[in-house]
């Protein structure tokens, strides 16, 4: 937790928050924070900025914060994922979120296994935890959004299209000889297949709206590994 | 499993295999293959290449191997992390390997909890098996090596100069302003430390013979994303 993230209900007045529960407990246990002790602090989906803690006790922490800056910059980027084993999805999805990405797509594809649909990471609760847990790590305030799709083909050729639009459009792919680009400044639509990869026909439905197969290299990397490891191609900071 | 990783002792004459156990598993649950069908292989620690099945039952699978391919090569780095709790040292060694990180140490600093170096996980077959599935993964052959060094300052002082001779030599660090190069050609040596981060006076430790103190931006991220991260920046492939 780098950042104690807050949201309107934490507010007893407009400069002052008393936080109980988990943020609590790791400012006192793991932050080891005392009275005085300036903390970075941000207002969920708005700014941050400095909490001093003007009362601690077991029970609870009080904040006079001041958020005056802004949050990081987003990524200009859609993540268009093939649903990952819900582990997986877990550490993508907070990677992510600590990697600045706002928009996500969690799509089907042939080697989706349908039982990944019904897991209850999928809960709309369970998502933001996942979320805030991933912007408390990488110091932001801006939740992503998350999108679940259900139907391959429907998907691709009815709204990817205009999700992609002006965007620089790419499908992470092994089987091609084209690299994926570096260092872009650009709006860039990235779609990103299952466990085993698209099936062709998925290719070609992606190639026909646009959509580009570039590859990472002879070694053939998992999602969680993937992710990251594009997302620092692409955008180095 | 994207290369069936052998062993000199699975070989009952020069060109001939016979799998059991978690391989056969695999070819038949997973790859769901039959004879006659060509898999990739590669013998650890030497060549890779194809091998054909030439009989398949449900105790084993034999296969006739042709490995006259070289293993992709290996990054030109040598990986010094702070030991991490050991959930996240599974996943980061794993990576690490399908990405062809080849050394690998593991040092102890102020913020490691003494109970990490007690994990089972450091066991040599564990982490054997750990690598080998990251290998099997990034399809490659070539173990990685690992050190364990608990000792922070005689490592620092009198081991690291010889390991990061010739070699561009940095530590991750949030607190600088000066960002991690990007593309480079150059065998490098590499620090990344503890959750928390190294305190002040390791990284004087490590300034002192030469490593220079770089960030990965605003964000702050979980070694097992920052290492991916890191590599991706420093050897786009």
């Amino acid at each position: 937790m780098n950042i104690i993230l807050l949201h309107s209900a934490d507010f007893i007045n407009p400069d002052t928050v008393i936080l109980k529960g988990r943020r609590k407990d790791h400012i006192i246990n793991v932050i080891k924070a005392e009275k005085g002790d300036a903390l970075s602090c941000g207002l969920v989906n708005a700014n941050m900025g400095k909490g001093i803690i003007s009362n601690i006790d077991s029970s609870k922490v009080e904040l006079k914060v001041k958020l005056n800056q802004n949050p990081p910059p987003a990524l200009p980027l859609a993540l268009i994922l093939a649903l990952p084993r819900p582990k997986m999805l877990k550490r993508i999805l907070e990677s992510s979120a600590t990697l600045g990405v706002k928009t996500i797509y969690l799509i089907n594809s042939w080697r989706v296994e349908k039982s990944f649909w019904q897991s209850p990471i999928l809960n709309d609760e369970n998502l933001n935890k996942i979320l805030i847990a991933g912007l408390e790590q990488g110091k932001d305030t801006i939740l992503p959004q998350i999108f679940k799709k259900r139907l391959f083909t429907p998907f691709v050729k009815q709204e990817l299209s205009d999700i992609s639009k002006n965007s620089l459009c790419i499908t992470a792919h092994p089987k091609t000889t084209t690299p994926c680009p570096t260092n872009i400044n650009q709006q860039t639509t990235l779609v990103i297949g299952p466990e085993g990869g698209f099936i062709d026909l998925e290719i070609e439905t992606l190639e026909q709206i646009g959509f580009k197969t570039v590859n990472l290299g002879r070694r053939i990397l998992r999602t969680e590994t993937a992710v990251p490891v594009i997302i620092s191609r692409l955008f180095p900071v």
